[in-house]
């Protein structure tokens, strides 16, 4: 799998904005071009909500976060990019225009996709000096979140560009998938522009509201095919008897009056009207920033319900992300040891995700273990034990805990945990973590846990290697010096001692 | 809201399967009429399917199971039900004659539901003495899983009918939309059968493979529709702008020539097969069973995923989840103290989840104390302190806790716990949990927990009150002649006592 080093946005709106996120998040600098005056602010917000959505989405270690720079030219923007990305408005005559810009100004061996919805490549390319590497890369919105990539080549486009492009998507966390033959819309909008067409005239015969009609998408097909498509969903739907059994029973209904699908809806103003007014009722007065919200929440919720499909292997868009944050935790380079190692150590900072809360928003028990977990995983990445490590056969397991709760955590606040390593001996290492409300620095909640070294496939206790007790020797010789925590070595009921609560506050 | 009191469904294939799961998994008893040899083994597997799926989608107090009874007459089975669902082959005829016999033997009460998933109410009911009661009720395959239920009436269906079945159809957590005016196929099948015949037309055309179409569904809109549907996804899409702005802005496109819905694919011999080669290919070997369980992994994945949308208030499906459970908890009746209450208390069931497990299968760390919170949950719920007690201001929280593991849980896995009341006064509550292994009675976890009851608008310990009190010392009482588990009082990292572990086997 190949990495982009340095990508190039000819264009910032809300889709080329949802690149610019992409990149940056996966680490890669970004060099954007685009005249419009309130390209900054646009791309700025984007970029903010991806961070809010990356930050539910994933407790893997993203890299550095790349350099964004805007600039005044677009051969600035892309001579030292090796994907160039134009998502200018949806005409023809501009997109050329653009593309044979870039055509002139880019590196020869840069990929360049258009993020057109409907355009064909073989149109885009036409007239450029190497057309070869000029292809369709159809992404949907929100572009941080959904993995999809439709790539279309055209006639000129060279086979490997295409295998190419899709490598170098895989590595950002993405889906490209090829479409074999280039058509008008490939096959996304396609579908979708079916179905619009068969909504809109649900919405002017008066069948049903626009809130109904979102209502049979979400409460039905929409959860099918958030995880299988239409095809495998109908295979099930067929039975033992199986897709060719399916395409027998259902085939004729293709010929019932079922649609008005010969007939396209005339989008007069009442009909616009009644859909505006529809759609304000259905919104109950939540802005689109709001909606926007609750929309990346719901697709991080979902994607995470997906990384535990098929056994916990992962299933779809959940398989995708799994692979992603694989790959993120084993190209992690080495946790730095914080500068004052001789301070209990800053390991993880996090917030409060909205599956965490009960229903009156604050944080359930056992998601204060979770995030002590996470403290956990982040100090034994610091002593060397990553995944590499782990999938040689050896790691730390807890084999014990002991939690305080001292306050209440609630949804969407920010937490800062440290650690200080209490003891350690060749197999066995002592920790004391607190957790934090980041903002005002009172303390939450402490946990106390002894890990063990293990050979994981024999299932039993081992020393732990040199190089490993040498750094977690090193961090309990930089603590020994501190105050023992007022938490330590208490068992569930014990009085509270007589020692001042020093340790209490960050 | 009105609960169904007796359920009769007549057709009991995967639809009708389904039905008779949802409502004998809400406590409701159905009497089923299928003269189908097969029947009762189709209805035997999708009821386990859909125990299955609820064992992993809620942990609320389930209803004692309804009970389920084969009949050797539709008459019988249907004359005590006040809901009377019919799911038989889709022919008018068929169906006409079928909802004769329901009519002349059911309550003149009774709601008569049909499963039709494309014919006319007004069709169905011509020609029956009580017509006014009948109605279309279509749901979604798997009808335990997806809420959503199209409600349609005919010209002859009383107005209060479709009311009563939106109410009936919420008890039970389903999602009875309003269609307003009768069409064939109503809303959910139009929009389905419009990208279907566009999806023929991409694979006949070569256009892409079944699995790409699924692939671009899955990766992409079919995750936003999941949540949001086709309206409200668009409204965000219009940004600030608008609704009435994004209609201004795409409407042209429809007039485009992006779709060739204007003509129907002929499912000939090559086509049947060239779907069904690719169809198989994307299945990769696996079976519609195993299809199956990972579809409904996911959509429980999913549902509760969603139950945490919208700051934790729930989202769509979620919300109706939430709801559902909240009815649950609230409707659930007192715990009835275990037989021999002098041992301590099995109260929890349950299975390890695929979103609970590692990517090695093993469950992890927070989900242990997960399982020992809804221990705790349960013990609290035999003590008085239900739904009502704390939404009223009064709860007991956990202020500390110790874990152990001693053995390690995987996914599938079928666990049970026990709790053992340590001590108690009038706020605190000290229990011991154990984890087991449910099969071998191997133990792989302990839980040593101190609860302290609180006011939980003050956000302070007050004494419970005096018919707490008594319970929690009843039971205090009854376990003060057991041994004292050997974990108790242990902190991390203390030596391994010299007793001998006598309490550690089930």
């Amino acid at each position: 799998m190949s990495r982009i080093a340095r990508a190039a946005c000819v264009g910032g709106g809300v889709i080329g904005g949802g690149w610019i996120a992409r990149f940056l998040l996966a680490g890669i600098d970004v060099g954007v071009f685009d005249p419009h005056p309130e390209a900054e602010r646009i791309v700025a917000e984007v970029v903010a909500n991806a961070e809010r959505a990356y930050g539910l989405l994933t407790g893997a270690p993203l890299p550095p976060r790349g350099t964004l720079t805007f600039c005044r030219t677009l051969e600035e923007a892309v001579a030292e990019a090796d994907w160039i990305q134009e998502s200018v408005p949806e005409r023809l005559d501009l997109k050329r225009s653009v593309l044979a810009k870039i055509d002139a100004a880019a590196r020869p061996d840069a990929l360049i996709g258009s993020s057109t919805s409907g355009l064909l490549p073989s149109d885009l390319q036409e007239g450029l000096h190497h057309p070869g590497r000029v292809f369709v890369a159809h992404p949907y919105n929100p572009v941080y979140l959904l993995p999809l990539v439709e790539i279309v080549g055209g006639r000129q486009t060279a086979p490997e560009t295409v295998a190419a492009a899709i490598d170098r998507l895989e590595a950002i966390g993405m889906k490209g998938v090829p479409i074999a033959r280039e058509i008008e819309a490939f096959v996304g909008d396609r579908l979708l522009e079916a179905l619009w067409r068969e909504a809109l005239w649900l919405i002017h015969d008066d069948i049903c509201t626009v809130e109904t009609l979102d209502d049979v998408i979400r409460y039905s097909f929409g959860l099918r095919w958030a995880q299988m498509g239409l095809f495998q969903t109908y295979r099930i739907a067929g039975g033992e008897a199986g897709m060719r059994h399916f395409l027998a029973q259902f085939g004729p209904c293709l010929q019932w009056p079922w649609t008005k699908l010969t007939d396209v809806v005339d989008l007069d103003d009442a009909l616009v009207e009644k859909i505006g007014r529809q759609s304000d009722e259905q919104a109950g007065g939540r802005s689109i920033r709001e909606l926007e919200r609750i929309r990346d929440e719901n697709l991080v919720g979902i994607l995470q319900a997906l990384k535990g499909g098929d056994g916990g292997r992962g299933w779809g868009a959940g398989k995708l992300l799994k692979d992603f944050e694989h790959r993120l935790w084993r190209s992690a380079g080495p946790v730095e040891t914080p500068r004052d190692a001789t301070q209990p150590l800053r390991l993880l900072e996090t917030r409060v995700a909205s599956a965490w809360v009960d229903y009156n928003g604050h944080m359930t028990e056992h998601r204060y273990l979770q995030v002590f977990g996470d403290t956990t995983d982040a100090l034994l990445r610091l002593v060397g034990v990553d995944m590499a490590y782990i999938e040689a056969g050896r790691s730390y397991y807890t084999v014990e805990s002991h939690i305080r709760h001292l306050g209440e955590a609630t949804i969407g606040q920010s937490l800062l945990t440290t650690t200080q390593v209490i003891a350690a001996d060749d197999k066995r290492l002592h920790v004391f973590h607190r957790m934090f409300d980041a903002a005002t620095g009172s303390l939450l909640a402490t946990g106390e846990h002894m890990l063990l070294h293990v050979d994981t496939k024999a299932g039993r206790s081992v020393p732990a290697p040199p190089e490993v007790r040498s750094k977690v020797a090193a961090l309990a010789g930089l603590h020994a010096g501190l105050p023992r925590p007022d938490g330590v070595g208490r068992h569930v009921g014990q009085p509270a001692g007589s020692r001042a609560a020093a340790d209490e506050g960050l």
